[in-house]
């Protein structure tokens, strides 16, 4: 017996039965996480975490051991923020998934491996709504969504997953388990530590428990689909509706993505359209209705060549289920880089624009599909990876996209995460005194660098 | 000329002209916030910086310098955040008052020293609006807003500072200058650093200009005003109307705060009542007279003796304007230890009637005005300061509310704040674990410990 497998036998007598994982199949599962990143290590172990204790247990061995610990939710991130390190531990939460709904206090108190769409329901019962909403709601953890800030379609009036995460309990990296915040909706007692730890991407601790903010149940709303012939006017119609009201979603496809969703859903939209708008008013009553026409009315004068509403749920639901499957309809053409990039509102054309050339140039295709209203996109760049030419081009290209945001005043993520697949661009993006900071921070919580190595910084 | 004001010099030379200040009695200005902080010190001298130069020269040359710097907005803190330390720098930001409003883009780009009434102004000329409005906001600094994370009365539905700021420019303990996050409404880039640096309270750096996220102009409002016979009666119509909608107001005065309003303002309110709500709905057209309507059945049916609403914005204003009122309406009663407290909504009941029996304990007059849709409260503690007894048992009551506040899981502050008033009781609410932490951060970010020395920590 070895000295590493001598140190796995004191991990796994510290916790519970059955929670370290080290069969080779069973941990080929954990390698990776969507991102598919092609330089995922081999983990030593998985530990399925049944609570807080085995958390802080794992984590007091590693710091001990000075292992690294790379922690997963569901395992959906899409920029390689759960990748696995050779060696590691992966730390997985999904076992841990209780949940308990207090209406009164309009609070649910979750753990982090209960699917987002789990806990929308849960709460959807006590007649209360969690509104972030990423398109991966029903496969998506909640732990993940904290740990990467989420955000989703319905941002552009609710905001993000920071917006509604009121305290938590969080492991830090030698084992400590501390409470941060709490259900009380005002508190500015010291540090905002729960803000922090929120969108830290496994990098400073491992999120056990999320007390979660809630509002009363979303009203009926009406949905407006507009097609355009021209991106500009489209992105004119964006503009038109950000700067009269607040929609309650505001969803852009391009062509590409247009095409791939008719190849598969049969909906009937026009397959000639270089861009759709899919928006929604959730305003009480009638004013749903009323909103709708006022951006039916923005769209018609920006140019739309084709534009219904409707307040029919099921309608309006079919057409952002379309807009939702996007990403796997462009996936049918080919393995994906999946952009995150967002700019200021008033730059969108140009970043639309840009990506388009930057396709071109790089004779790659790329589609383009967007959480229009808060100028968040995802350029879709569709490569072969059996082309090695091809590949390069893919890579390229989405290096330079992450590189015209950054010019255009914009994030290399919306909501995805910097992860690993995005981490070459951030100190591009934040500039060294940041990243300074950044590393001063990690250092000082997480002074022996075990969790997330590589993630991030 | 001793080695201290040789030191002083070259503070001098590397400021704009004019802005160290070391006239005795304009110094005396600056020792102390509205919290009147008995242990004050004496700076040496204040700096009112012209830009972020002079805080970024006058935080180099602290820190070589070793010398403390409390940063100062407005000087309207109520914890003593803004006390001066003896032998330190005041860091006034009170004249950095410049605001560019982007109206397509729907954000702020402001300095610091800018009152929160004249950002409200500056953005509603471009038919926008920013929420969050402590009751001192014709006097509040946005910047300090930012530091203390301030709430207000629209909290309840539109959250506080920190869900407003996008970005900001800081300047670190060493002087290094860095930009976070900036004017996209998602941005998953990195650590959450943005909402670190809000509700810091200047101990881990000094903000010199902010990117606020704006909202369209608020709808026009309808206001219901109800008495109630007892305490109980009006928590449980608190708690009625959270339960059911979520009102842009929800105001709780006691009958001490009543009687001192109606002192003042002869508007007919009713003397005799335990406590009066004034509650708010925006919903647009005719749907906040609903909801009003609404508010009015659930306070009549937790039994409200007198219960009225209106559209009219002046009249509705009159109301809220008289809550506003309440804490200088009271002080003309005496001096007054003001509390922040708050608490899971459903405890609001016990705070209120614990609070009661407290004040009756130390035989010391509280009266009690709360946010109540947010759970947060401010019992405002009545003395005599030439009265040592009476001062005695004041400052008891002060901590014994804090106390309570914990005890019921809540916090000693909502939105003023820790300071040094209230850093005694920090580690109650948030346990030696989370003060450790607390402790590494700022030890990573400010070495020296020149960064407001006494505050939180």
């Amino acid at each position: 017996m070895d000295e590493r497998s001598i140190d796995l036998d004191s991990l796994i007598s510290g916790l519970s039965d059955g929670a370290v994982v080290i069969d080779p199949d069973l941990l080929a599962g954990y390698r990776q996480d969507w991102a598919r990143d092609p330089d995922a290590g081999t983990p030593l172990a998985v530990v399925r975490a049944r609570g807080t204790a085995d958390v802080a247990a794992t984590l007091r061995w590693a710091h001990a051991h000075k292992v690294p610990v790379v922690p997963r939710g569901a395992g959906t991130g899409l920029s390689g923020g759960a990748t696995a390190v050779d060696g590691g531990i992966v730390l997985s939460t999904e076992l841990m998934r209780e949940i308990n709904v207090d209406a009164v206090t309009r609070i649910a108190v979750v753990q982090p491996g209960l699917l987002n769409a789990e806990v929308k329901r849960a709460v959807a019962a006590e007649g209360l709504w969690y509104p972030p909403d990423p398109s991966s709601f029903e496969i998506c953890s909640i732990g993940g969504n904290a740990a990467t800030n989420a955000g989703g379609l319905c941002c552009v009036k609710y905001g993000v997953t920071t917006d509604y995460v009121l305290g938590m309990e969080v492991v830090l990296a030698d084992g400590t388990v501390v409470r941060l915040g709490g259900p009380r909706l005002k508190d500015s007692a010291g540090l905002s530590l729960t803000k922090l730890f929120v969108g830290s991407e496994g990098t400073l601790g491992v999120i056990t428990e999320l007390t979660l903010r809630l509002l009363p149940a979303q009203p009926p709303q009406s949905t407006v689909v507009a097609s355009f012939g021209s991106l500009t006017a489209a992105t004119d119609a964006i503009l038109a509706i950000t700067s009269t009201l607040r929609p309650a979603m505001l969803e852009f496809m391009d062509t590409v993505a247009i095409n791939a969703v008719e190849d598969e859903m049969r909906m009937g939209l026009d397959r000639t359209a270089a861009a759709l708008l899919v928006a929604r008013s959730d305003a009480p009553g009638e004013f749903a209705g009323h909103e709708a026409q006022v951006m039916v009315q923005l769209c018609e004068k920006a140019g739309a060549t084709e534009v219904f509403h409707t307040a029919d749920a099921t309608e309006g639901e079919a057409f952002t289920a379309a807009r939702r499957f996007a990403i796997p309809a462009v996936e049918k053409i080919g393995p994906l880089l999946l952009e995150d990039v967002g700019v200021p509102l008033p730059r969108l054309g140009d970043l639309i624009a840009g990506v388009t050339a930057i396709g071109e140039r790089n004779d790659v295709l790329v589609s383009l599909i967007a959480h229009a209203g808060d100028g968040n996109t995802h350029p879709l760049i569709v490569h072969d990876p059996t082309d090695p030419d091809n590949t390069a081009r893919a890579h390229r290209a989405f290096g330079e996209i992450m590189d015209l945001a950054i010019a255009l005043g914009g994030t290399i993520t919306g909501e995805h995460g910097v992860g690993r697949l995005k981490k070459a661009w951030l100190p591009d993006q934040v500039g060294p005194d940041v990243m300074a900071l950044t590393r001063r921070i990690k250092d000082a919580l997480d002074p022996e660098g075990i969790l997330n190595p590589g993630a991030v910084l």
